[in-house]
């Protein structure tokens, strides 16, 4: 199959895997850009959980990630990966980032030759420090100008209530990130381009990272001039790393970068955010994800990113900072004057 | 007079003009500094209001700005501007940027030659479009060389609550920013240096107008995507104006560019924060002056900003947009989508 990249044409069938907040909002994002553009198009979304597909194929709600949203009929639900990945040249991976690898395996031989692979994650695999594009190209054996990422100022919820969001299209090939931003052009998701994977991909993993050391300064009741310190020299320790790998510059200082940055920082809708409030509040790791319900991805990214920053010679003293938090080695009262020491030197002049 | 400017040395005798919130915070920080370094200063602090004056030699108090918070004993306020200025090495300005030159003019004579001049005001001078530091050399026939800019995300009320914070001390002459450095050290409040005056002073500047954007989309109730999404842009603007006028780049990454954003667009402590938010909500401009008792700074430097940008060459659109709100030609109900359309290609490759 070769999929029409030509201007003005955009993807025809679209399957996403993962029917969690994102995932979910993402499938209504691809159905209300077809409907405004007077699209045909067939929109599947798997799920594992039979319950969650059927309320979503028959009430057409997700409750558990998206409360009383009420998401456009086109899309259909199944657990049958087979069927939702059947025909689709489309494919949006929306599933934890720590299982992407195994769960590619098993689905590597459904997947239609020439389709393009969109990346919704934010996460660095443990132990192979491989970002979730590697991933997607190294397990389905497809070139990096068949897989994108997207990436922004993206909290799920305000976007499944249709508030205004820009966002961005990262792909090595051009005319694909055009043909990607264009499947997902809704009135109120608007989506720019970019060739710069590796940025857009290092700005959405180590902003969780962030999101947690600005939640702990919160929880410790820390005001907004030392939480603007913190974000301000996270995304200049971001910004060392992405160097490193190749990525530009530029790019942290747009929407997948300080974008969602802030957006991540100033919302209470962020877990990254909030499992660092209730750290900075004294409760323990174990706690935290007890009473979250589940763990969020700048813990189980943290100790990634700690180590390739160690293997490529990057300083990142506020990732440093948190990992030894999450270890038990340093205490969250210790962790906000480190914060603002005089060692933390990450801004050029200064 | 000649200051000592050598390696270890600080100022022994400090004026502070302007007893408002950011003023009489300052003094705090040079009189706290002085007691943490064991250093002999005197500190005086010029206001305007006898009873302010009266109140905070009395009481230690400045009860209508800073509530009560307790200021050191070693501060001594007066209303006589000859005696405050008579014999300072370090002199603070903290008052109105709109008539800052006017004031300049009748202190002229009684400035200490060789005195060095801060400015902590953030505006751009209406119809000369000079920035403060400018005025200052202008009015005072003093060289760059002996002026500089304190800025940074810094909320007067954080600070004077001793919560931990960081700035920059900007200033062409390296030893003299590390000598005013020195003077400001407090245990809660840590100043970096840079000689990139320019980028310091236009990201203090352009932040104001950018606050009142993002006011005024939270008082239309968008969201965080959208509010982030301003910021980014929005700091976006600001950079290429600060270039156009041969800023360095890296200044609006930094502390006084990023980080100011971002205490200033988060606090409800921000006056242009919350101008913009009560426009938002759909108060006339004239109803928002009442509301606050004042105008926020935001209101007044935009105009002379746009102008500026104009004669520049350079794009501002969020700029643009706020003057418009101002002056009644664009509704807020208009801005929201505006700033968030295809228009605003603020981003580079995007």
């Amino acid at each position: 199959m070769t999929v029409n990249l030509e201007r003005g044409e955009s993807a025809a069938t679209v399957a996403v895997l993962g029917a969690g907040s994102w995932g979910t909002t993402f499938a209504k994002i691809v159905a209300d850009a077809a409907a405004a553009s007077d699209v045909d198009r067939q929109i599947l979304l798997w799920g594992r959980r039979p319950e969650v597909v059927e309320q979503i194929n028959t009430l057409h709600r997700n409750r558990q990630y998206l409360k009383d949203i009420a998401l456009p009929e086109s899309i259909r639900a199944s657990t049958d990966v087979a069927e939702v990945l059947g025909d689709a040249e489309l494919i949006i991976l929306a599933v934890p980032a720590q299982t992407l690898r195994l769960q590619l395996r098993e689905w590597k031989h459904l997947v239609r030759p020439g389709a393009f692979v969109v990346s919704l994650m934010k996460g660095l695999e443990l132990h192979t420090d491989s970002r979730m594009s590697e991933v997607i190209c190294e397990e389905l054996g497809i070139p990096a100008s068949q897989v994108a990422v997207v990436s922004g100022p993206n909290l799920a919820m305000e976007i499944a209530r249709e508030e205004p969001t820009a966002s961005v299209v990262a792909c090595p090939d051009k005319e694909a990130a055009a043909w990607i931003a264009r499947s997902c052009t809704a009135p109120y998701f608007r989506p720019y381009t970019t060739t710069d994977v590796t940025g857009v991909e290092i700005g959405g993993i180590v902003k969780n990272i962030i999101a947690l050391a600005v939640g702990i300064c919160e929880g410790k009741q820390m005001g907004d001039n030392t939480k603007a310190s913190v974000i301000t020299r996270g995304l200049a320790e971001t910004s060392r790393l992405s160097l490193a790998l190749g990525g530009d510059a530029r790019t942290m200082a747009g929407l997948a970068g300080l974008g969602d940055l802030v957006a991540t920082c100033s919302s209470p809708l962020s877990r990254n955010h909030t499992a660092g409030r209730l750290l900075g509040k004294g409760l323990t790791l174990d706690e935290v994800t007890a009473e979250m319900n589940q763990t969020a991805e700048g813990i189980k990214s943290s100790q990634a990113v700690h180590e390739l920053a160690g293997k490529l010679g990057v300083e990142m003293p506020i990732t440093a900072a948190v990992v030894a938090v999450l270890d038990g080695k340093l205490s969250v009262d210790q962790l906000g004057p480190l914060l603002l020491s005089r060692d933390l030197k990450s801004e050029g002049d200064y």
